[in-house]
């Protein structure tokens, strides 16, 4: 997926900290390219400057068109978002089901996710423009969601389907079989040591110690501090014996 | 799942307008329950009841806690969010990976999902509270979200999890393929009617027409539309030949 083929495109939008807002949540889901069709004023104000923080470049980048369908005139897939049901609404999808197709299509061509007014979202006439009709799954006890809101979970879903995100490596690899096995022996050996357990016990107490520990990942690194424990703690086990034996208890 | 088992809980919020917005993000996505820990001073401003919209509710339900381990004193799991990387922070999972288990435990017991400072995020010491750690995928160029953004996209994802969302019901079945059939039937008299192709070049222009046609989902509605529109394009097909004989053409 290119996301640079990917075009946020709001209708009127009212307050200009929304658009601000807007650019972080685009760039931040690495999509950068803006429209503004229809303006209602200008979108140079203090507050958009402030609400788009390292994003100022997004809104700067901004271009402005008369209609909607001049700003969507060189788009191969044209997306219309829209919390209301109605005529032209109801075979809407949701943005999750969309976006691999939304991905596919801007390797080729450019794609528009259009987004309507605070207050009343995309008209009729709006929608009429668009090749399909997006719908956020929200609760129906309050389903409006705000502007920059419903950009960021729309490009979050291209993001995440984009696979350009690279989850942080975790540090160590997941334990291997053996390794744990070893882990759960040092320890059976740790508690009996302690007096934690005797022998007869030890079975059904491992068992729950193998669960509880076998729930999560369990890595090499995680594995080497469970035995490190095991080995201490056995350490401390038999000093306390001996301990006690020089004392005749 | 319970979204009523899910808590929102931020720590010392520098904002209450971002706290305003956080409560419509939560509210839009079914999560109800908030919690501030450590708060720096009153939330109670014209900002936060007026970001908040129809959330109000929402922001008036609060609790608030001195510290964050007594605001999740009582949860099963504690999911701390990180933009960072580094030491606690490279376990990481993805809110939409972690999103089913945390739906799991909401059935029978109070999960948290915290949030730190618009500037820093959570301490370390704020993350050993937490049994685990999220990070939502963003881009590298501009990973740093917006506080109420970070609590729409895990909030978005567990109610997507939790299966409540039901898609606006689709007005009319797919059709089925017999009378798709009959459509392209239809169209093939129509179109050798109006002298759109000859019979030598129908199957080629057909197999095109079948092409555009089977792309999308074709409900049973609209079939009978296109159904409809080779119908009377036959109708003037055939009226066009009757007036061009009249004329002797």
């Amino acid at each position: 997926m290119s996301l640079k083929n990917i075009r946020v495109v709001l209708v009127s939008p009212i307050y200009s900290g929304n658009v601000g807002s807007v650019c972080r949540a685009m760039k931040n889901m690495g999509v950068t390219s803006l429209a503004i069709a229809a303006p209602r004023g200008s979108l140079e104000t203090e507050d958009a400057r402030k609400m788009s923080l390292h994003a100022y470049d997004v809104l700067q980048k901004r271009t402005e068109h008369a209609t909607l369908a001049e700003a969507v005139a060189d788009c191969g897939l044209v997306v219309g978002t829209s919390a209301r049901q109605g005529l032209y609404r109801n075979h809407s999808e949701t943005p999750r089901a969309l976006a691999p197709r939304l991905g596919e299509v801007a390797k080729k061509t450019k794609v528009a996710l259009v987004f309507g007014p605070e207050d009343n979202g995309l008209s009729n006439d709006d929608l009429q423009v668009c090749t399909q009709v997006v719908r956020i799954p929200s609760s129906p006890k309050y389903s409006s969601l705000n502007l920059a809101q419903a950009v960021m979970v729309c490009c979050y879903e291209l993001f995440t389907a984009s696979g350009e995100y690279e989850a942080p490596e975790a540090l160590s690899p997941e334990a291997p079989s053996a390794m744990r096995q070893q882990m759960f022996k040092r320890w059976r050996e740790s508690l009996l040591e302690i007096g934690f357990m005797k022998e007869d016990k030890a079975d059904h107490i491992m068992l729950g110690l193998q669960r509880i520990l076998s729930r999560g990942q369990l890595t090499i690194k995680d594995v080497r501090i469970m035995i490190g424990i095991a080995r201490q703690t056995k350490w401390a086990g038999a000093e306390a014996k001996k301990s006690r034996a020089r004392r005749g208890l």
